[in-house]
């Protein structure tokens, strides 16, 4: 029997998504956490995987299970999960039974990360590590003309980390999003969506990192598909913190 | 000189506002952070005694400093307290000269306090002592009924803890609100927001703790006039966790 996860996890003091020697990360705890149920060593498929302290609303990741004939429903699933995830930051939102052939990665038509800025002077309380705190003053209808370069198919080389795995640099960007919240005394906090099938590694901090030159006014925003043009990552601005990004959803449409 | 500080915190491991014999609390780490900038021993005044564990995103607190004749901005006071701050999870984020005769407490025209819940099954990773986790699905309906009974001027003994000092328990709620965010896989976000000129001790949580009562459907809505209508702090539900509390505003209007 095939399952689909569907995970929140605070990335903050994790190594990230991926298990690694001598680090605690992600997959790690959620498959002890399944081991402690079931007693199995399985292995979790997951959609995208994230960096060190990069954040996820709706992580999906996927497992086979053979439970004998014993009745198990997502609800007794996901509550057995989450008992052996006390302590951690992370946390089991759905499980589902899905059709033998469904994976987390391959059959995924969607992502959205989000990323968080907050704008202020003051350093962040609430929001230390869940957000990137900038104090210069953004504009942000000059990151929204930046951002509009980079919609559409193009070679992203530009974005890409030098580790990065993917096969080709060329992706389709589906929508960039800037939002802004009405601004309160803790400051103003501005919202990036990305939406794409897949991205190249480090594509969104390095999206935002020049994106964030051209609302400081640094850069002009026809600077950006200058950069995407170059297909040189020098030219791009520097990767900011894995603080502000989200994994948000990941949608298996038809 | 007279100065207004705006304050945020996050109350998790404080003792509350107040400062107390052996246990870290806002006023005295605010206190410390000021006489490390003047060099003096300095005392708050404050708009709103918080509790242990409860948040504020807009406290407000007024001291006087002789400065001599040397400049002071408000930017320059903000940056050396949070300076002074580091490490704690409190934040001045705004300081500004007040008339002399300015009363942090005594000219509070109103205060709005937000209460957050958390409606899903899996245990709480970024709202982790930030909101109230309840599992139990609530009629946001019927707890609407359920506060129209409690606006106005009552006098709230039913729902004041034994230690209130206030002189009197009659005080005039000006509004309620309960407003529901956008349900995503991370659960169901349940906000209540309470106006009045002042409230008294444990006001907040008492009424909140009724009012999912009422929501969980253990209660009918009239239930909530009966209590008040008793005067009698027994009649009432629970006082609910200080997690879910945030003093968001306090206003000095004419």
């Amino acid at each position: 029997m095939r399952w689909k996860l569907t995970i929140e996890y605070k990335g903050t003091g994790y190594a990230g998504w991926q298990r690694q020697e001598g680090a605690p990360s992600i997959q790690q705890k959620v498959e002890e956490a399944l081991k402690r149920f079931c007693g199995q060593e399985l292995s979790l498929f997951v959609a995208g995987r994230t960096d060190a302290g990069v954040h996820a609303k709706g992580q999906i990741a996927h497992f086979d299970l053979d439970y004998g004939q014993r009745p198990l429903t997502g609800f007794l699933l996901t509550r057995a999960l989450n008992a052996h995830l006390q302590g951690e930051s992370i946390a089991v939102l759905k499980a589902e039974k899905v059709k033998e052939d469904f994976h987390a990665r391959y059959d995924a038509t969607g992502k959205l990360y989000l990323y968080r800025i907050v704008n202020r002077e003051a350093f962040l309380t609430f929001d230390k590590n869940l957000a990137w705190q900038i104090r210069r003053p953004l504009d942000l209808d000059a990151m929204r003309d930046g951002a509009a370069h980079l919609i559409g198919r193009h070679d992203f080389s530009s974005f890409r980390a030098a580790e990065c795995q993917a096969k080709s640099p060329v992706k389709t960007l589906d929508s960039v999003r800037i939002e802004e919240e009405e601004e309160g005394p803790s400051g103003r906090e501005i919202k990036l969506f990305f939406e794409a099938k897949s991205f190249l590694h480090h594509q969104v901090r390095n999206m935002v990192g020049s994106l964030v030159k051209v609302g400081e006014g640094k850069w002009p925003p026809e600077r950006i598909k200058e950069i995407l043009e170059s297909k040189n990552r020098s030219k791009a601005g520097p990767t900011c913190p894995p603080d502000g990004l989200y994994l948000m959803r990941v949608d298996y449409g038809p």
